[in-house]
């Protein structure tokens, strides 16, 4: 083991100093004051860029199977030395978390600020390309999205409240840690977010089977912000009639695309369109 | 409940009309003779349209939660009369089935015929475009590949001997179906599948980080193969050397793109560049 890094073996499951890795499945449906839990070396070593970055996130402990240790250590050496780094067997881990999928990786992090919208909004470049989502409820779907904005230079993430939390572990690992990196807001309803938006200057593409506008055809604007809505539903026909709707050319017969891919085309598009790819 | 209908009632969990639903979680690990499982509408329509069109699968029977049973009386109309439709309660159904993710509607599929390579390029249009999936373990990433190889009109999909099956349950599902309809081959070799499709007169091109054609300079040509390594390690060497590479622009430091949303979005090109979307 790297003997020049810090850490704490640990040899009991009920350890009071890892509780909150103790059934990290369950953790996840109940409140968690802003705490996330990270899993694999991708997110890891997102969340010791974020930390460092002094930014909204910070790392509050580190969990590691004993035989992962050597393999991640130049990660580990990313984090300031009093973020304690946990050291346990394969069993100890396994009772812990009370399943097999973190691959003897795992972090508690913590959202420390919360910016609101406007905050969020002030924070922008004045050219800005920016991804929102009304209603995502699906935790894949919407770690793709994050994972396809930060891909695309997309400027930020907005999400209505009805959207899921990208903190959610899955999110968070289908995102490869992007939800740590690309800066976010999630609340309010979608008309008076996209209401917001487009007062800051932004032309707003909702995203539809039905749009007017092919995505090749998109014009190039200063400000142009992508909305996804939900798989199932769509676009509410409030947000569809309000704002520019853009389609994505595809066989008319089949279920339009996943809302993750469809961002990725869409933004893939966008960026395109104004340079930044 | 719909008269004109034939159906089934099955009152036992064990009865043995309904053996082949048991436990199906299971069933997806072991050999299973071309059959497979069909779960939620979508996948349903799809292969009603597939037993009607009397290509390469047909229905076996079709398990349905009482109370599902009227939703769908137009999707079980497609099917013919010879196919069983049994009826069954919650409480059944899910002693049955073993979990509660089926959403009440279930089929048994079969494939009844297995066409070789030299079978399944032989119908293609002298115009093709097609995606090849070398070593795609993830069965969601697979899926995804299947369903934008649909929406995009690719003319069929190629999968080497270590890509993981197409019409395992979570994979048909992702699919919306489309294994179903767009007409595929798994197995052999990467390299071998490749020169034969070279042979065949197509155009190779290797999605890679490391490609030298971005995905928008794709050139334009009568036939065209979209290849997708598997998300951890790529594509290999030999076959990123011997044939065309193409990359999609993105943000340099993240992780190269989900398999998936890749494929989506160097068909959406390609189908572009040739004119069908």
């Amino acid at each position: 083991m790297p003997g020049d890094l810090g850490f704490t073996s640990i040899t009991e499951a009920d350890d009071p100093r890892i509780s909150a890795f103790r059934d990290i499945r369950e953790r996840d449906l109940t409140g968690r004051q802003g705490r996330f839990i990270v899993e694999g070396t991708v997110v890891l070593r997102m969340l010791a860029a974020a930390h460092k970055a002094g930014g909204d996130f910070e790392a509050e402990s580190i969990l590691i199977l004993e035989n992962r240790l050597a393999g991640v250590s130049d990660i580990l050496r990313e984090f300031p030395s009093d973020v304690p780094i946990y050291v346990a067997t394969a069993s100890v881990l396994d009772a812990i978390v009370g399943f097999n999928l973190h691959r003897g990786i795992l972090a508690l992090g913590k959202r420390k600020s919360d910016k609101d919208m406007a905050q969020t909004i002030r924070q922008l470049p004045k050219s800005s390309l920016v991804l929102v989502g009304c209603g995502i409820s699906n935790h894949d779907n919407l770690g793709s999205m994050f994972r396809n904005a930060a891909a695309f230079y997309a400027d930020a993430v907005f999400m209505d409240a009805t959207c899921c939390d990208p903190l959610y572990r899955k999110s968070l690992r289908v995102s490869v840690g992007s939800v740590l990196s690309v800066p976010y807001h999630r609340g309010g309803g979608a008309v008076e977010m996209l209401e917001t938006l487009a007062a800051e200057g932004f032309d707003i593409w909702s995203l539809s089977p039905a749009g007017t506008t092919e995505i090749r055809q998109i014009p190039a604007s200063n400000r142009m912000a992508l909305v996804i809505g939900t798989e199932g539903d769509g676009l509410a026909p409030d947000v569809l009639t309000r704002f520019h709707t853009a389609r994505i050319a595809q066989a008319p017969e089949l279920d339009s695309l996943n809302a993750g891919t469809a961002s990725g085309l869409a933004l893939y598009q966008m960026a395109s369109a104004i340079g930044r790819i």
